[in-house]
């Protein structure tokens, strides 16, 4: 008999709850199922004649991802459903050259709503240089934007994992975090801000409807990553993720966002590492790079323009798996109060 | 001023219901926003390097696609999101051979419905010799499921398109037609079919829970046909398609079912062309042939099996476009009762 089946009679619909199986649960679950050897990444490697097809697929969703209060039109939405799956391939440094849509549509959209999603697409399309080939549209519940999109690599391409870092290596970002969570903070409560200077709320507010994947930065410097992740999930989680598949131990001692936000956070007595570390939704590439390579890797980062930040360093961390789960991240606050660690529970869809 | 924004002052949201668009509609405005030539097909081609990547992206919805009587399982659903995708594969001869996955599941999800999910996407993926190389979950309001598959082709490969079709060319359809529709019936409505043969019922029922794609015969026949389509949209709205694409009339004069179909629905007094026409959901292919390729088409379709069917040919049919639209398909009835224009509008997703 499966689990779950006799769960229910047990104790009935309510212990069935998704929030109670979590993300890892869920896409631990499917992979068990679809079998194969599975090592989460950004992307999808498939081997065809001579060349690798690089894709991935990402997708928006209403009731989730849009913040009820508005703030966040339909056009914006669309166009971020394309920064984000952009995003993965940058931490690759995969440039994606096409891409199909599907689109769920409730009956409540207007022909006003429709045009607004396709050019927030196009947007997007135009801004990164994406075809896209082929699209579905559905009737549905919610609004709903799935977007796949495909690059290809050489064959005997080296390919950067979330794993890789090596003790030694320098750990990167590639802006500034915080910024998300704030501007989410200000659009779901915006009386309660007055204080935030014009520059602090445009950039949190942008953060979130004009999000920038770093693609030419990751297009351009992948060469010198050791491993690499976009941080769409949250920093902390990010961080985690890579730690444990590398199977050493990340020390930060860095808190990578302004001096501005800083300054606000704790004006405001917000907690600034919530708001760097746990906001999420953040389209940066979260890198490590062996030091032999730091120079090189700053310099065509200036050149590029891209505000990377060095956060820290790995080091060997063969520990057993429970403490890895744990703690495979260290922060030692800047201002010296203390160490901590910082758990994997970053951004969770199902949480 | 946009269209959508004077209008809605006038007439107010209830004018607004999507239900007015209809999906034509809604993929024109879109199509006609992101740019480029558009000529509607099942999949969509990206050029490479010597290469040609053919994708198609294809959603299942819970509230749209899903019996609310039950008798399709999430199984057999997720199973099903995969068939539907592939269909349209093996309809232009090219062999799904990787694929990406989204699901969006609701708060209500057990751990047993994502195994179901799970096992569904496996089977269908081990049934057509699929790898899964990327995916995605989220939470949602219902369960959506999204499934794109690509595969490759050179780049010198004749495609063929829902257009193409030559005056002189033949009609035909992978399989019979019908089915679909009454098992849906029969699900929705279990008491009132007690005379059904226990053979009908079942297939009926199993075109519904365990649609098959015609992959092998689209592979190995695509090579005769002058244009092809997935009839998953209702054979009417298929052969529609294909006839305005072309510019040319289908003069159809066959209705591709089964005598046992065809004598239940009389003693039920179901309208016949009904179930074979405007059901949607068959996975099907409807294609042309010239007269030269016929033979040896049909005896590569007996060598693999296919239950094909030959129904009608094409005409001349340089008419005014009105005219195409409205009647670009004509059906006569082959017991010589009439003649009747079948329009296009078969299954369509908004109406």
């Amino acid at each position: 008999m499966r689990e779950g089946s006799q769960d229910r009679s047990l104790h009935g619909e309510e212990h069935y709850k998704k929030s109670h199986l979590g993300e890892k649960t869920i896409i631990q679950t499917i992979q068990n199922i679809l079998g194969g050897e599975f090592r989460p990444d950004d992307v999808g490697y498939a081997a065809t004649v001579n060349r690798t097809i690089v894709t991935n697929i990402d997708t928006l969703v209403q009731s989730t991802d849009i913040p009820p209060s508005g703030g966040l039109d339909l056009r914006r939405a669309a166009q971020k459903s394309v920064v984000a799956c952009v995003s993965d391939f940058a931490a690759k440094g995969v440039r994606p050259k096409f891409g199909t849509i599907s689109i769920n549509l409730p009956d409540t959209t207007s022909l006003d709503d429709i045009t607004d999603i396709a050019s927030g697409l196009r947007d997007a399309s135009n801004e990164y240089g994406i075809q896209i080939v082929a699209g579905d549209t559905n009737a549905g519940q919610e609004m709903v934007c799935t977007v796949c999109l495909f690059g290809e690599i050489s064959s005997d391409r080296r390919r950067v994992g979330r794993g890789g870092a090596l003790p030694g290596d320098l750990v990167f970002v590639s802006g500034p975090f915080g910024y998300t969570a704030l501007g989410l903070e200000m659009m779901l409560d915006r009386n309660n801000h007055p204080e935030a200077s014009e520059t602090l709320a445009m950039q949190a507010r942008r953060s979130v409807t004009h999000p920038v994947a770093r693609l030419e930065f990751g297009l351009a410097c992948v060469k010198y990553f050791s491993s690499s992740m976009d941080s769409s999930d949250g920093l902390a989680a990010t961080l985690s993720e890579m730690a444990q598949q590398s199977g050493h131990v990340f020390e930060i001692n860095s808190i990578p966002t302004s001096k501005q936000l800083i300054r606000y956070a704790a004006s405001k007595g917000l907690d600034l590492k919530r708001l760097v570390f746990y906001g999420g939704e953040e389209y940066e590439i979260v890198f490590t790079v062996p030091k032999a390579h730091r120079d090189s890797m700053i310099k065509m980062a200036v050149e590029l323009g891209a505000p990377i930040i060095e956060i820290g360093y790995v080091r060997d961390g063969t520990v057993d798996e429970k403490t890895v789960r744990k703690c495979s991240v260290y922060l030692n606050e800047p201002d010296g109060t203390g160490r901590i660690g910082l758990s994997g529970a970053g951004w969770d869809h199902f949480e």
